[in-house]
């Protein structure tokens, strides 16, 4: 399956950002930026890409798929640790080169180091000099080494 | 100012996941991805990028500035239109190539096309088939020509 032929080609800018059809805009590497939020909690969970066929298995299958750039590899969310997102609705945005799913995550997290999301550090803004991350929410949910192994390489 | 001196340089994966320094991962075109919700609603309203200048600005005055892909030009939020986001928080993720930023939105909407958010279309997932964008919230809050004139393009 190769994905794209799912896909309409735009045919203008008025198409892209106020017609009917999924026309996503693929950067040089084939890739859309996908944002996962929390549907319960509104939390974003991750940012993470997704080809052609990453995104067309994610609207067939309503579970999460993406595509990693470290591995060079389809992934399926969860895969190797069981922490599969079902997808609750998915939204594109204007330009179509971005979509925002809002999943309902199984199991306790949805970051490879464990913790829930991936952003689990703020960075302080308008307070002028060094900037030091604070860390908010960052209580690991799960062992990453028990969960994937030693080998473990991000996803 | 070139932004890019506010930064340290990462040593290692545990410090960029677990460290308290930020070092963010600007991708080939020097760029991170900057996800933005709605502090209120919890809504994601857009999805953009950041060079390292527009991140220290961010940072430093604690509103949104962005770098235009299409422009090649650093750029304020609501420098044209007047919708400008202060940030409530920021945050970033694990590996540092993404930030989330909740914000405060000014005026009726942040998405060019005059929307509240750019994600104002549903993609129907699990079906099968064709498919078909469904509008979500998709009514104009503000009208694009009165607030950009006619030579408006995409920032």
């Amino acid at each position: 399956m190769s994905g794209s032929s799912l896909f309409a080609k735009a045919e203008s800018t008025k198409d892209v950002e106020d017609g009917r059809a999924l026309t996503p805009k693929f950067d040089a590497d084939g890739l859309v930026t996908c944002v996962a939020t929390d549907a319960a909690s509104g939390d974003v969970l991750m940012v993470a890409h997704m080809n052609a066929e990453a995104l067309a298995r994610t609207i067939e299958t309503g579970e999460a798929w993406y595509y990693s750039r470290s591995r060079g590899a389809l992934w399926r969310k969860g895969e190797s640790s069981g922490h599969t997102q079902r997808v609750v609705e998915m939204r594109v945005d204007c330009d179509q080169d971005a979509v925002w799913i809002r999943v309902e995550q199984a199991g306790p997290g949805a970051c490879h180091t464990g913790r829930r999301s991936c952003f689990y550090r703020a960075v302080p803004v308008g307070r002028g000099g060094a900037v030091t991350l604070e860390f908010r929410d960052a209580e690991r949910a799960f062992d990453p080494a028990a969960v994937y192994g030693a080998d473990k390489t991000k996803p």
